[in-house]
């Protein structure tokens, strides 16, 4: 395909300089650009698919930077990043140096507010909407949520708040019928009820026209219900919750329509106040498989575009074999549970959603409400497992502490994507969540590094454990380490090189970094140098650990985790505390958000890969 | 008054033994009992006058404990603690070993789950009423849950979710018009216009009836209506929002009517699906003042009920010192604005908002969109500081990470009630904030132990820092301190005794801590014991700091804080990391939950009264 209408445009002031003619053929060109570049690098489709028309829509009409587009999520921002001067460098998209898979402020003065995670685009654009208003700035801002975003609790307290308002905020939900998992809350039955009305533009013409035309009493009828405070009025004047709640609300309209776009996205500029406009899309629109099977889709590694052969699988290693021992203990014990936020096949539970569809619950993208709701479950005997990402897990911090902790209620939190998680990068690094757990009181945190060890904490989590119980582990596969270095135990497992008994080092790691670690000693071992190694499973620090590491010359704590609060720091606590004379040094991760490339790269980079693991051990000794 | 009625009352059952007539004397006994106690030991009033006969009818019509009854935030369930058997201790609320001011399920089995955050009740019923759906246990679950909490995203993430389960589960919606600081919200005009329609018992009736009485079209009108999938349909049989997320929608209902109350409750519970029943109230019902002025006794000190002089100031020692700093730092610079979740009187943001309403946001208990709010604020330039008690300030967990912190966006958290609370406990307990807030990348904490010190902080985080910063102070007045250990930096305060130059002991602490410090250090000298005093005003550990302590045979660190993740154990652990032969001893709140008590009582059971760190460092050196 030619592209010369996209070859044109290199700022959102050039999308409004095309004919109204060229919006069409510029919609078909990105959607080519988008298909063409995914199908080799990979990245988010189905979503950018369906917003294609939306993204010019909206440069077209809205004047960024001084309107401030603010995207929820934001993984659907590809064709406004095309738009915005970054077309060139769509192909680094998420990859180290390249441009990120969301908006992001550091990127572009047209990435409004960072986004990564769900729900929050309200609130930030109220915050902006105010800020205009107060100090006198000009223009508008516009939030695009997704109906899937739209069921976290934070659209709620946007949509309480900006209504009443009388900021220039405009909210677009781009409403395409699904999200990541299928949303089956009562928010996606009352926009399905919202879909099937007449349009909005029509309504009170075509109701007005209906009563005036009674023969004889048609008037009179009309004026009866235009003067009175009656519910047939209020079903006219208002007919939408988003009405009720203080918004002017025009929709639905057709999301891949490119003209209707810009007229009512003109519409809702020129009214000046909080406008709530529903588009309806398609995912993966315009790429037939990706309509298909959207879900498929969502994100995608390199396919072939003839062949459609996408092979994304909604998950695999530590998720997919979480599924399958969820699902297995569940046959055996009807007590379980699994709770997901909107995360059925990533993380690994459409096995057991299938098995046991009584016991399975999807709850939108409500990381709150998933906890706490797993608490009164708890409460009422059953044993509910929650299946999230670290990330997201943080959106739940208090309902941990709150809601679980204090009664002691037991819960499991299967956390998913622990540690580094690569390519989408700051907004999504897994990073945090031993550090925030380890301050709730009754919380216990295992760390399994294998299968094996997996499918052993979730064991002990479930059948040993009380409270809220952490199992965490990384995206990905399990790596695969020589025979010495196998595990067999849910609590710690201490290696001993062998080499003499002098005791000189001793490395302190869990998880993920075990493999880098046993590499490390390996290649230390192979010059005869003797480093140690305690594996903790379950991350504590007992007075039997303390007393194994007294007995060492060199401590050395490596961890993926941001240093604060981190196991590592408890343990150069306890050991200053118990009037340790040895050395003790550690690695993390650091005080400091971690950008988008692959986990190799951002494990090589924090220095946690095995050379340097072996250069560390090397230096001390 | 003569509670012969009450007298009969030990337990729920006792509720349906009575004859429908003396429902009423009894709800006018239990009035008297709250306001007669209340008067002279505090407590919570405007809101428990207001769901006297709500209670009784509650207990009346279901059959606690098998039917489950959820108090959001939980500080209007004072009658229901007086029907489930603890009536001859509510003298005792709040105090240590009295019963507790909110439900607590270690208290009695009556109640159902823990409460003291706002807004999880419908999460926390949906996990129990969905366990009894699928153990198939007997008994309802009912939410009751006011206005002022129905702010909050997670209840929108509630009806969400609930609405299309099939779980006997009633939500109570208490509307009583005004949440601790006025709801200006969507919702509240919502309600507010609910309440103005009519009745819906009889509104389809009466529709039905004026269509079908208009001369010769009314009964073809009908036909039309009904046969039709149009908008007057709609209004017709989806009144309400709620209907249209899957509940029957019973109400508005008179909530101090307890005859009307069983009748819709009753009718609640037969239906067994999700129902939302709306009950208006009267906050302070029965008690001329407090009806009068409901803020005002929202929580009071003991007062003299005939004068109905409470002292109930709103804000005090900290809070009232912050709300005039700000206020008048607020006249010099016009970007300056203030952010309150639904504490604008507590948190002593009233003066601000009086004299800068354009700048002041008073946003309903939604935390997290105060948070992600201010973010959008800094982005376009103003300086927001959210004003947030230490405990609520969790639930903004994610949004101070992922909204703030990652595009190192300069807002200011002035966090109120941080440490031990008192009355409010476990629920309430600001003994967090340090430990997750270190957690996060590019968040500099600051902790001032006096108002001189709180507008240094306020000052420096606004002039002198960039990123999230956060200013924390405790609930009430600061102690006078002697001369000599008076503040002047907001960095840092190294008082040396000047007993010789031994460098014996060094006691490092912060915040309220340093009063009992400075108690201790004085009781030392008295003994010509020698012991210096680092107090830190900004958390953290630099090389200079760590310089210093090296000095020292024994560093003490003295902390109102849980263990994992405190200043303390960065301390230790750099101290590890230095090499630091001397003694390293900690003290800090432990890692546990601490109960209602005093906040001096809290203080000495965790030993750090001035006394127990005076005999600490007796021990040590």
């Amino acid at each position: 395909m030619d592209k010369k209408i996209l070859g044109k445009i290199n700022s959102p002031q050039d999308v409004k300089k095309l004919d109204a003619a060229e919006l069409k053929p510029l919609c078909d060109e990105i959607r080519e650009t988008l298909i063409e570049t995914l199908s080799k690098s990979g990245g988010h489709l189905s979503s950018n698919l369906g917003t294609v028309e939306l993204s010019v829509a909206l440069h077209r009409v809205f004047d960024s930077p001084k309107d401030q587009i603010v995207w929820d999520v934001g993984h659907q921002s590809y064709t406004h990043k095309i738009l915005t001067g970054r077309k060139d460098k769509l192909s680094t998209i998420r990859t180290k140096g390249g441009i990120s898979g969301f908006p992001n402020p550091k990127e572009s003065e047209h990435d409004a507010f960072i986004a990564g995670h769900s729900s929050t685009s309200l609130a930030a654009s109220y915050g902006l909407a105010r800020a205009k208003t107060i100090s006198g700035q000009d223009g508008h801002v516009v939030a695009v949520i997704g109906d899937g975003a739209a069921s976290g609790g934070m659209f709620y307290e946007g949509i309480n708040n900006i209504g009443r308002s009388h900021d220039r905020l405009v909210v677009v939900l781009n409403d395409n019928k699904i999200s990541i998992s299928k949303n089956i809350g009562g928010l996606a039955k009352y926009l399905s009820e919202i879909r099937v009305r007449p349009r909005y533009f029509k309504i009170k013409d075509r109701i007005e026209r209906f009563v005036t035309n009674i023969p004889f009493f048609g008037r009179w009828l009309r004026r009866k219900i235009v003067s009175s405070k009656s519910m047939i009025k209020h079903a006219i004047y208002h007919m939408t919750w988003f009405e009720e709640f203080g918004f002017v609300y025009l929709g639905p309209v057709d999301g891949h329509d490119v003209t209707s776009l810009c007229e009512v996205l003109q519409r809702a500029k020129s009214l000046n106040k909080p406008v709530f406009v529903h588009v309806e899309t398609v995912k993966g629109k315009g790429y037939k498989y990706a309509e298909d099977n959207p879900g498929a889709y969502h994100g995608v590694t390199p396919f072939d575009r003839e062949q459609g052969n996408s092979v994304n699988k909604t998950s695999d290693g530590f998720s997919e074999a979480f599924g399958k021992i969820l699902t297995e203990l569940g046959k055996k014990d009807d007590r379980i549970c699994a709770i997901s936020p909107a995360m059925k096949y990533a993380s690994g539970l459409d096995l057991f959603a299938k098995e046991h569809p009584r016991r399975f619950l999807d709850v939108g993208i409500a990381e709150p409400l998933a906890v706490t709701c797993a608490a009164g479950m708890a409460k009422n005997a059953l044993v509910p497992v929650v299946a999230i990402y670290s990330s997201f897990l943080q959106r739940a911090y208090d309902q941990v502490l709150h809601d679980a902790a204090i009664d002691n209620l037991h819960i499991i939190l299967a956390i998913d994507r622990a540690g580094i998680v690569g390519n989408d990068g700051e907004t999504h690094q897994g990073i945090f969540d031993v550090a925030f757990l380890s301050t709730i009181p009754n919380v216990k945190i295992y760390s399994p590094s294998d299968i094996n060890e997996l499918e052993m904490c979730i064991n002990k989590a479930i059948y040993k454990e009380d409270g809220v119980v952490a199992v965490r582990y990384p995206k990905g596969k399990p790596a695969e380490i020589p025979e010495k270095f196998a595990l067999n135990s849910c609590e710690k497992t201490l290696y001993s090189s062998g080499l003499g008994d002098n005791k000189n080092c001793i490395i302190v790691t869990y998880g993920r970094e075990y493999w880098a670690c046993t590499k490390a000693v390996e290649m230390l071992e192979s010059e005869n140098t003797q480093a140690d190694i305690l594996k903790l499973v379950k991350l504590e620090c007992t007075p039997e650990i303390i007393e194994i590491l007294m007995q060492y010359k060199n401590v050395v704590f490596v961890e993926e985790c941001v240093q604060r609060g981190s196991i590592s720091e408890l343990f150069g606590y306890e050991l200053a505390k118990s009037g340790y004379k040895g050395k003790y040094v550690s690695r993390t991760l650091g005080n400091s958000f971690i950008p988008h490339q692959s986990i190799d790269e951002a494990l090589t980079e924090c220095m946690l890969d095995s050379k340097n693991v072996y250069k560390l051990i090397k230096e001390i000794i």
